[in-house]
This record gives C-alpha cells, sequence and structure tokens, in this order.
C-alpha cells in the first residue's frame, strides 16, 4: 500500500511521502526558506489558529516570507491538549481559504485516546458534521482541502467516520488522535487505527497522519498507505536537548559520539555541540533533527522504487520490541494489504526474520496454491529448496517434483521460476517459523492430492528439518519413502 | 566481546572500534590530511609493498605527506589475487620497519576460501614461520606488529596458527582470508572463522579483520571482538559508480533518490550526481561512501556505550537474510560469548526477533537457573510476566510467585529485580520462539521442584499462549489448576 506521488499545490510540486516540518510563525529558529534550501524540500506547516490570532488577515505566504507549499493545520490538536480553544470552526476555515492555504484543514474535533465510548461518538458525530459544513466557504480553487478522521481506539467508529468523510468533495484525508498512541509506543493501536482508516477510505486520496515525527515509526506508516506526516518535534526535541537517530531519541548528554552522517554531526564533534551556546545549540539539533527526518523519507521512496519497501520496513521494526509488536499486529491485516502488494517487483523476496511467514506474497502463494491441479504421474517427488534438482532424479521417469520452499511451503518445480518463488533468498539455518509454514503447507497438499500418486519420495535433511517432514508426511496418512541427504551435512572443517 | 579501546601509536592516539581508508601512493583521489579534516579520524593504511616498488627507501609519513597514524599491509592480499609477489618476506617486514609504520603487518601466505587442506596447512605453516623469523628484524620500537592468523575455512587450523601466534611476541593479530566470503555474502563461514580465531587469541590483543568495509557487516564483526577493519571499497566502490547504504550496495543508476544524510547527499541532487564529471563523481561518491562508514564505526562505538551492541546487530542483521544466517550461526557460539557479557548493562533487554531467544542473558539465566533453589511455600503460583501481581493473589497465603518471561523462562519473583529480568522489553504477540523457551525452562522447573508443592495454580492466558503452558505441566506429570485471565482480552473495541 506504499506509494509514491506527486501533490499539485498551489506554490509548486510535492513529493510524497512528504515530511512537513511545522513552523512556529512567532518563532522562526529555521525559516521556511533555509529549510528548502538546506534540506531541498519545500512543503511546510504552520498553525492556522496561531496564525488568526497573530497575524490576522493577510496572505500566508507573506506571513512567513516563503513562495513554497504551506500546509495549515486548524488548531485540533490544540484542542485535544487544552480542552478547548476560542475560534469558531467556520471561522477557522473561512480564515485558511482566505490567507490562501495550499493545503488546509478544517477544525475538527480530536477523539484523543481516553475517550468514552460515549464522548468518542460525539466527536466523531461533531466532526463529520463541520467537515459537511466546511464545503460551503471554499472561495480559493487552489487550496487543497483536508478532513480529518476520529473515533480513536474504537475501530467501528473510525470506520465509520472514514466511510462518511470518503463520501465528501475533499481531496486529503488526515487520521485524528494518534499522538497519545505514538507517545506510548502503542503500535499495535496505530497501526488498528491507521489500517481501519485505510480499509474504509477512498484510496486514491492522499493520508496525512498527524504527528508521526519519528524515523523509526515513518516506514510502517508509509507501507500502510499515509503519505503525508508532520514534525514539530525536530524542533521541540531540539529545544530539550534531544538528538533523533535512525532507531531512537537520545539525550545530548547521553552521546560519547555523534551516531550520524549529517552535516551538523560531521561539522561538530559531540563536545563542541554539548557546549555550544543554547540558542546555536538548539539550532543545530533542530537542523540535525530534520536532516535525519529527510533521510528516511529518502530512504523510504527509495525503498518503495527497488520494491523493497517491506523488507525495509521488517528492518526498522528491530529499531523497538513495540514496533515489532507493531509488525505482528499488522499481519493480521495480510488479506486486504495482499491486494495492492504488486504480483511481481524488480528485487527478491528477502526472509529477515519470522514474522515473514505472514508477508502477503507467502498468503497469495498459499491461497494460490488451493486452486492449483498438478499434471498427472506416477511419483512425486518432495525436495527441499536448497538442494539441485539434476542430481538425484536422473533415473526416475513420470515423476512430478515439488519443491519445499520456506516461507512459501509447496512449490510444484513447473512454477518455480515465477516471482517471487525464484526470487526468495532466505536464511538455511531455518526457525520454527519457516519449518511450520512449510509443513503446513505440505500437509494441505498431501491431504488433496497424496491419493494420485503411487509412490511419494521425500529427500529429507534432518541436520535442517528435524523430523518435521516425515512426520508431516505420516500425520496426513501418505506412505512415503524417505532417502536422506548426506550431502547437505556442512564439510568436515576440523 | 564487543569493545571500545584507545590504541596508541607513535604518530597518536586512536579509538577502536577503527576504520583504516586504504590510500593508493600513487593515486591519492583523497589525501590523507583531508580525509582527517573531513571524517576527524586519523588512522589510514597504505601497501607497503607498493610503497617499496614506487618510493624505495624513506619515511612512509614524508611519502604520503602526512604527520598522523600509518598502518601498512604487506602484500599477503596481492598474493592471494596474483599468486606471488617478488618480495622476500624478510625484506617486506624490513622494509615497513625502516620507512617507520606506525602499524606494520608481515607477509603472510594467505590461504584463500578454494584451498584443500593440504595447502592450506602449508599456508598455516608457512605463515606462522614467517611471522617466527620477523620478531628479529625489529629496530623501531614505536612500531606496532601484526601478524595475520591463517587457515581459511579449516576451523582447527586456524585455531592452531591462533594458538601459535599468541605465543609469541606481536601487538595485534589479523585475521586473514575473509574477503572470498565476504564477497560471498557466505557469513556462516565468516562466523566460524572469527570466532574461532578468537577463541585462540589472547583476547587483549586488538583483532584486525582484512577487507571488510561495508556497513552492513561491521556491526557484528564488532560484536565478535574485532577492532580493526580496513577500507579500500570506500574508492574501489567509487570508481565502479557503487554508492553505499546502511544495509547495501546500489548503482548510481538505480538511485531515484539519495538515500543518505552525509554532507554529499544533502550538497548534491541525484541527478547532479550522476551528471558529475568523472573525476568530480568518483571523488564525491568516495566521500559518500568514507562517511557511510565512519557514520556506521560512530553508530557501533556509541551502542557499545549504551551497552546495546547486540540489539544493534539484531537489527543490522536483517540488511540481508545472509546476515540473519550469520547472526543465527553465531548464536552457536553464546555459551563462550557469555563469559564476557556483562551481567549488567545501562540498558534494557529489547526482545527484537526470535533470534534473540538464544542470546547470552538467556542462557546465563537458564543456567543459573539450575543451581537455584526456592523457598519452601505450599502453593506455587505460575504467571505470565504481563500480569500484575497483587490484583490475583490477594487470598492466597504461602505461595511462591514463579514468572513466565519470555524469553528467559521461570522467574522466580524474588529474582525478578535483578539485571536483565526487570528490564525485558518484549511484544506481547508472542512468536513460537518465546513460547517454546518459556515452556523449556517451566518444564525444567517443575520436574526439578514441582513435587516440593501441595498446589499449582497457573494463571493463564490462552490468547497469548495457546494450550503450550498446560500441556507442559501436563507432561511434567504436575497437576495445575489453571485460573483463565479473562480480562488478558483486548477491550472489546467494536
Amino acid at each position: 500500500m506504499g506509494r509514491t506521488g506527486e501533490l499539485r499545490t498551489g506554490h509548486g510540486r510535492v513529493l510524497t511521502p512528504a515530511l512537513m516540518p511545522v513552523v512556529d510563525p512567532s518563532n522562526l529558529i529555521i525559516k521556511p526558506s533555509e529549510i528548502k534550501r538546506e534540506f531541498k524540500e519545500s512543503l511546510i506547516m504552520t498553525n492556522a489558529y496561531f496564525l488568526m490570532k497573530k497575524f490576522g488577515d493577510g496572505e500566508v505566504h507573506e506571513m512567513l516570507d516563503y513562495n513554497g507549499p504551506i500546509a495549515t493545520d486548524s488548531g485540533g490538536y490544540q484542542i485535544l491538549r487544552y480542552g478547548e480553544i476560542d475560534a469558531d470552526p467556520d471561522e477557522v476555515v473561512k480564515y485558511q481559504d482566505s490567507i490562501g492555504s495550499d493545503i488546509a484543514t478544517i477544525l475538527d474535533v480530536p477523539t484523543g485516546a481516553a475517550a468514552s465510548r460515549n464522548h468518542a461518538l460525539e466527536t466523531v458525530r461533531a466532526t463529520v458534521e463541520r467537515a459537511e459544513r466546511a464545503t460551503r466557504f471554499r472561495s480559493n480553487p487552489e487550496t487543497i482541502w483536508c478532513a480529518p478522521v476520529q473515533g480513536g481506539k474504537y475501530l467501528d467508529l473510525v470506520a465509520e467516520c472514514a466511510r462518511r468523510m470518503g463520501t465528501m468533495d475533499y481531496h486529503i484525508h488526515a487520521i485524528g488522535s494518534p499522538v497519545e498512541f505514538l507517545e506510548g509506543y502503542a503500535y499495535t493501536d496505530i497501526v488498528d487505527l491507521v489500517m481501519t482508516a485505510k480499509m474504509h477510505l477512498p484510496l486514491d486520496r492522499p493520508v496525512h497522519l498527524f504527528g508521526a515525527g519519528h524515523p523509526m515509526v515513518l516506514s510502517m506508516l508509509v507501507l500502510m498507505g499515509c503519505d503525508l506526516f508532520d514534525s514539530a518535534s525536530y524542533i521541540l526535541y531540539a529545544r530539550d536537548g534531544r538528538y533523533l537517530t535512525h532507531e531512537k531519541t537520545l539525550k545530548l548528554e547521553d552521546l560519547a559520539f555523534l551516531p550520524c552522517e549529517c552535516p551538523v554531526c560531521t561539522g561538530y564533534s559531540v563536545g563542541e555541540l554539548k557546549e555550544a551556546p543554547t540558542d546555536e545549540r538548539i539550532r543545530v539539533l533542530a537542523r540535525h533533527n530534520l536532516h535525519v527526518l529527510f533521510g528516511e523519507i529518502r530512504r523510504i521512496r527509495q525503498a518503495i522504487v527497488e520494491g523493497r519497501l517491506w523488507e525495509y520496513v521488517e528492518l526498522k521494526c528491530r529499531s523497538h520490541p513495540k514496533l515489532l509488536e507493531g509488525l505482528r499486529r499488522l499481519m493480521n491485516y495480510t488479506e486486504f494489504i495482499e491486494r495492492f502488494d504488486p504480483v511481481t517487483k524488480p528485487s527478491a523476496f528477502d526472509y529477515l526474520g519470522s514474522e515473514a511467514v505472514r508477508r502477503p506474497e507467502v498468503l497469495r502463494h498459499r491461497s494460490r496454491m488451493r486452486r492449483y491441479k498438478p499434471p498427472s504421474a506416477e511419483t512425486l517427488v518432495l525436495l527441499p529448496s536448497f538442494e539441485k534438482r539434476k542430481v538425484m532424479l536422473e533415473n526416475l521417469e513420470s515423476i512430478h517434483v515439488v519443491r519445499l520452499v520456506p516461507p512459501f511451503g509447496v512449490v510444484p518445480e513447473e512454477l518455480e521460476d515465477f516471482y517471487p518463488l525464484g526470487q526468495v533468498v532466505v536464511p538455511k539455518e531455518l526457525d520454527e517459523a519457516q519449518i511450520n509454514t512449510v509443513c503446513e503447507s505440505l500437509s494441505e497438499y498431501l491431504l488433496r492430492y497424496g491419493k494420485m500418486y503411487r509412490r511419494v519420495l521425500l529427500f529429507n535433511d534432518p541436520k535442517r528439518w528435524g523430523s518435521s517432514l516425515v512426520e508431516t508426511c505420516s500425520k496426513a496418512n501418505v506412505r512415503v519413502e524417505v532417502i536422506e541427504l548426506r550431502k547437505f551435512e556442512r564439510p568436515a572443517r576440523r
């Protein structure tokens, strides 16, 4: 579901996935024009509610002295943090229209993580009503309008809100209320929230996930189909002396080295950075944080181009056990994701951990094997995937060779060149998940077709597979002749 | 076994783990002084055999116009590549002594990956003999001498060579012949080679692994106790239009984005880089490659300081399935590694994949539990680790509470504050490895102590554990009263 795209705004085109640095109009520590020059990314975000209070009428590009694309948030987050804001939702919408925001957001009513079901229902009802009203106040045809989806942890409300929003005239949808989940590392909740929203929104509309400004989590969010992110984190963390890495956030004082290649970290020593005057330190820490975030965005885009986003997410999920937990939860949605997973990709299928047995490609193979019909043959030959065919089969006739390919399972020889079956790269030291998934698939195959064959030969490698293959055959009531592959043993080295 | 250290040379101190960029004296694309200025690392390496042919007598720091620490290789790699070189081993040693190398290497006889056992034996014999002779020709007391360990894939020969080298007067040992393994992604062979050498070398001598100049593999090598690396890759790859990333090597033409934060990649656009004139392109690609390598060295050093090197290696091993295979092979050596693994660390134990069930900390806990004696109590309470104690035990007396903590297994409550038992962070969506390791440990405990208790209560959570805990108790012939933890179920969200 991850994708690259191009968003056409009134002030230029923006490549997605995109990260929008949030700038505070009353304290521009790094100016928008500096952001564009240093990071070569143009889309920034600011808060329309603050602009309204500080500047009043005018043009947002003049207020920020910036001629690139500007997105505005509406103050919804401030409602969540402070309970209420003194602005009328219609007024906030009209204001964004009048100042010429390139991307504008209606003033929604955030659900929050702790909401009761009744309160959540009320926030969804109010947000939907405001979204309906807001379409009336548009005078600027170039403004892209965003309507957030609320509902919080009540997934049926999220689904209903997403479905209703999808029927209205909006260009972008945001997913509301993830901030508390993100702060608490509740990535299973994030996965449920995002996947539920995506499953009920029109998939051709870009999705913005509020407040997900950390490099450790962006790739998984893109995999689920999020396209836009905002980051106030780069500056909030910098003020607090916190330093982003690819995997975590460190206090500057805990750094013995600068574990980064960015211009800040190669220009300063760790000592110089710690001892820099406060203003300079905040500024350069903010620049470092943005470099890491934008670097991550470029890595994600490149992974999409290479067809390797799933592999990249599997790597990134080792940043924290809670992210790995999120990945495991994501596997509950594989059936949906499989519909959007390309049937062929420019790169190999890399097995990078036991979670990979539940990837969309594996699910697809397993379900397609259920409509497969084998050619007629007297003898079924079961052959582990790491073994050459020609060596052992020279004297057999009327055979059907079936490979046992972890984590895909049973792969009839005539299919083994189809993607990704011929491009599977997998550790030869098998884990339990690899073995189990092959045994399940073998069992299904034997129960369905085992009776078709006069003989079944299993070339077995007990060093890798233990007794699992033999037991699977016997449980399926198929009498197999087992030939042990002694040569699989590692060459003696002592 | 990973460690930071300080190497004192005649031209300054060097922090380890260290990466030595290899410079070609006849073609200094990036000068040593530029390397020092741009990357803030001082140790470089060059080839004494080439110096001898090109410059003859002199002083190496003058030849390279560089006043920092210089290591010299001897031409052994050239023997491996080209069969023979026209230099006498004694002569190469004397030459390095005379030119004032800070770190010098004897001319060994590389085994290579394809060697027969007889040939391997011969290379080891010759290398040991040369190492013995070479100690005679030292006149410069400031030179640090390095003797390589040979033997290739014959691990008994590697062990014997390492043992012999360890008895001689050397400061550093190199591990020879890994290059072909590294080029072929044969990381299981690399792990066997390095671990065998380390297990037979004096552990207080730094170890240099030849030719391992890729960021994807450095952290695992440091974990095994390698301290020094050389990289000619940065420039060889640059000449070939190849771009290092943290996880792989990409052809410049395959880049749609520059997935990196370094000054090159933030200073150039991908189009500018592709279209740069050849000389400039090679030079900036080389600089990028070095930035990624040195950034990785800093990340590794920082991970060591944080006590998180193992976690970092688990992440990095998701760069390629063959690296994951290497990690799994490394787990065969956990018993040895455990002896050097600190009993307490400044950070939590993060479970980042099923391989973690075999980490040294887990092995240590399991083996220490074998000398544990429980306090006397009437009732044993088995409690999954994610459950609060107080809730369910208020009415019980004379109880002994034992936690079931994946991946550690059985943890008596009185021990649960000891590191890392109280600092385990683990995905709550369990994998098979997590479940199996707990069941094994529970089984051991019940077989040993089950008879001591009058009652055994198991608070079970079938949603997470399936029938595994109940089956384990019944196989151990212990009658348990099972109380289902209904509240473990996720709160209804629909």
